[in-house]
């Protein structure tokens, strides 16, 4: 049984991390830690956890985490993480970061974006970005992965066939993001209380959010070169998910059918991206508690291509993926524990 | 008092139509009908309405209509509305059709996005399409209003200053709109059961829906051209409200700042639209139960213009514009009842 | 137009209070203060209020109070309110006080169940308890009244017409409640987030609830004796709404039809009251944003008496009834404003 | 692999028990079955399922239901089930029957209340009533398990301990319950919208649902001799989920941990109910997709005692109980793919 540790359990995602990985066969959670008072038994923190557990929720050591574990996922906002990964992969450890920190190869577009000097920055080129579908090979041979963003996830799951096929007009792809409010993270803010978020729909933070770039950098990585993208997400009033309607302009006409099936040739063999047939779309009840990627193409007229994409922001958007990364870096099946 | 009928009281549109009118000093509602097994106690429909009407709600017979008030509001399905509004407005009534009737002066596209022939084409010319902010001396002397459906509303009131000023560049207006589930009517389908429909997202119709036409129409309208719309609906978890995310290309740099001089100008005396001032969105919740349409600007890099705007489809998108139209049609002071 | 000030305008009541009063006949809503960090329209704190008030959001001064108008709401946390009531009656304003604080003719059990010294016992005898269907005389009289709690309302407006005919049992009444989360008001704590609230139901405060004593109390008033509550308040995911199941055993067998006779004889008059037919029972829906309260009545076996009673908890539960009682007390219709 | 077939797979309980079964390390799900209008993919048919399974789903028919498995769940309404649960056995098949066709040893009580003639009634006998926190042995020897409704499996496990120990005073058992939305199945009813459920809560069936009988049927069972329950559900706006707030009186005094210990005591070594520490209390967002059953205690005066109880009505309520008899029936570990 491989050693995992999970730092900052409290957070939706880490909370999701423990739900997956206490019922994984191939590991064993044997530390958890989070900022909190003082330790305290997890069952307490979460009461449904009671009859599954005895672990106590420690409070971070850098020290007990790099004893504790072989594998260490942190779930902690950015600024937090970089005080942990260089330690902890210097101290020989494998780390899944499922923080921003390491996902910028280009640290000033990171530190523009997240209003904060990096102060690990040398760490950074030791990470995969953690998009199993695009990047396994190096996956499999790394220590360190970078564990993407939420709206990247579906937003690069589903116009990367596009990019790599080089069939994109040099326009903006323009993605229209709605998300599940624990996107936003166990956060005591006032415009998170139920009421104030039942029944409302709202755009928030548009053309200015910290994922455009995010998504911005990879399109790049796969494209060769800068494509714009004009990126508004909104918060619809659920818990989880995301849907992705995603406008883009083809260089030349290419037929909906044709698409389609390089799509599924581009995802052939991935596990975790479901295609859709003609007129039928995705729904974010049919992802929730999974790590699926669903997309759907439609052709329109004058060569623009719409795709709608669902994902689940704390499974494949955040945990689940983590856990796929997990399983390719340790060549166990990459499905375990998580179909 | 003006005396006045609503045809379709079950519906949600007749039924916020009969919330509206029953506390409007200025009519009185004197007749009410809807397809039911037979007449019943409008209190015994809707139990919430006991205690403050002793209405029947008859089943629907034209004669009877003709003769139990001065103004019928038709909150009817299309093709049902075609039924009466010629007939009505033949022995000298007032009509206001929430129906999609009489809202397209090409028939020929109405009869080819809802798939029927239709029955009283020769009405059309009569009907005046209803956005008061644009056609208000139109609505003024008609007798006859075609009432705009829900999503056109929000698109119509948020492009048209940029279609009045022609700035936009010859490329097609991106609408991504998301609806509460009431849009969908009052309707036995097994998608729409609560079960079905919390905590998820989905699009629908996607580049397909009716409304897209109807948007296109009123677009050319004002334009004096054609301008291409794509137009991408979706279903949220709430009841009312509608979020429309509009993505568009300037023909030439104008600052944001400069266009919302622009609206806020363009919208001067109009008591419904909100222009928003920089950086702060529109939401469902500042517009549910109201009239308003709430709108903000956001420019982009290239020319690109982000429109966010909120309406309520069942009041700005259905009921309480009609009584919008209905206080211009009788010289009311427009804000009566729906202020 | 009688002039109004709202004390704490921020908060859910505040708020309501805020809705109904501008848009009432007979007054004029002239200061609105909270306490927030600085003076700020009100429109900016409530955007959906824009175009609709010019008011400025005061920071709370009594002597600002005490010249803005004649009649004072205190929309205020309990404790809070004990500052500014006996101050403003001594001032010769009228006050109708939504907090806790003069409720209780017993201030030693408020002090218990409150947790704290009252610091102006010598107002509370002044108080009237503000259930108009039940001391509409006194409130008329009145420059004072001390507006129920939302639980409290619908327990005793459920149970009163048996408590006045002195049919119960010497047994509990047990009052099993279920509330919309705007009952824990608008704080910010993490089990109020939408993520933690929403399809989640749960009991909170078992048989320890401070509105359990209000209940006691206001039963003993009718009764002339003490009578036990057993209450038991649930959260349910909706933001407006109580439905209270109440379980009452009768000392002597009496129909469920010859009760609900006697019940609508009781409530005869009052606009506000609704009694339901047999097998037909409330739901929160039928209520909500209204000062309804709606009774149903189902007879068991041994005596066994269930009764259903469901209010909105903001409106006849707190600011609509409020609005009630000012209407008595100015001797508007009692209607006014609210129905 | 015990070979399982499903029988009414596109009703909730029996789409969950597909998740739990699919995913069973002893069995393999070889038929599913349902009334619709012909054969389909089952991942057509629930789209979330494209790409675990390549099932079909058949039209019942019983001679290939019998060929097809070793083990039958019936998923199926009331009164469809007797068609089928007779004849499986006769031809040697084990059967868990999830509809309440024969959970009454009494038919007479059973016809009455669901006003059919029950056509099977000579296999009621053969039935072993599913809670196996009480029947384990029996449990283990039947080939034919009734399966408890979800009320009665909540109101059984809570109020069990109490009978068994004779501490009840002969009075009623006063059970309030609330209940998410898929309690009431699949099911096209206009109540069931989105819009009619969502922000309401409503009491149904007011002492008259036909739970009841079955409650006091096991009661009966448990105790020896008959009391009374008064059973009061209503429906929250959630999909699932059972809250039961259950009022008891005690013959005698006893302390509330003297109790809970006793619970604790009672429910030694099984897996799936949790007694609650003092003063915490039962929510449903706890056990939502678990088998647990979640208990508290609160004394009150006189001998009152308080219980909560929650569990998912669609897990324990239903197709995970199903799941956890059939591991007794057959030697696994009772919390295999369950816990």
């Amino acid at each position: 049984m491989t050693t995992i540790a999970i730092v900052g359990i409290t957070g939706y995602a880490g909370e999701v991390l423990f739900k997956i990985l206490s019922k994984h066969p191939k590991v064993s959670v044997t530390h958890v830690c989070a900022k909190i008072d003082a330790p305290q038994r997890l069952d307490e923190i979460f009461p449904y956890l009671k009859g599954t557990t005895d672990l106590i929720c420690e409070l971070p050591d850098i020290e007990k985490i790099k004893k504790s574990a072989e594998l260490i996922f942190l779930a902690l906002p950015h600024k937090v993480s970089m005080e942990y990964a260089g330690k902890l992969l210097a101290a020989g450890k494998k780390v899944v970061d499922l923080s921003a920190d390491y996902r910028f190869k280009d640290v000033a577009t990171y530190e523009a974006y997240y209003g904060i000097t990096h102060s690990d920055s040398g760490t950074i080129a030791k990470a995969v970005y953690g998009i199993p579908e695009l990047y396994r090979g190096q996956i499999r041979k790394t220590s360190f992965v970078a564990n993407p963003g939420c709206y990247p996830t579906a937003a690069i799951l589903s116009v990367a066939p596009l990019l790599k096929d080089r069939v994109l007009a040099n326009r903006p792809v323009i993605i229209d993001a709605k998300s599940g409010v624990t996107g936003a993270g166990r956060t005591l803010r006032l415009d998170l209380l139920f009421s104030e978020l039942s029944e409302n729909v709202r755009p928030y933070k548009v053309d200015s959010h910290q994922h455009a770039p995010e998504i911005k950098a990879q399109y790049k990585e796969i494209l060769g070169k800068d494509i714009d993208v004009i990126f508004v997400p909104h918060l619809f009033p659920g818990n989880q998910g995301i849907e992705e309607t995603i406008y883009v302009e083809l260089s030349k006409p290419i037929g909906e059918d044709e698409l389609r099936a390089r799509y599924q040739q581009f995802y052939q063999g991935a596990s975790f991206v479901r295609i859709y047939p003609k007129n039928v779309f995705p729904q974010t009840r049919n992802v929730i508690n999974t790590n699926f990627c669903d997309i759907a193409l439609k052709g329109s007229r004058n060569n623009f291509l719409i795709l709608t994409a669902c994902i689940d922001n704390l499974y494949k958007g955040a945990a689940a993926q983590a856990v796929q990364n997990m399983n390719i870096m340790y060549g166990f099946k990459e499905t375990e524990g998580i179909l």
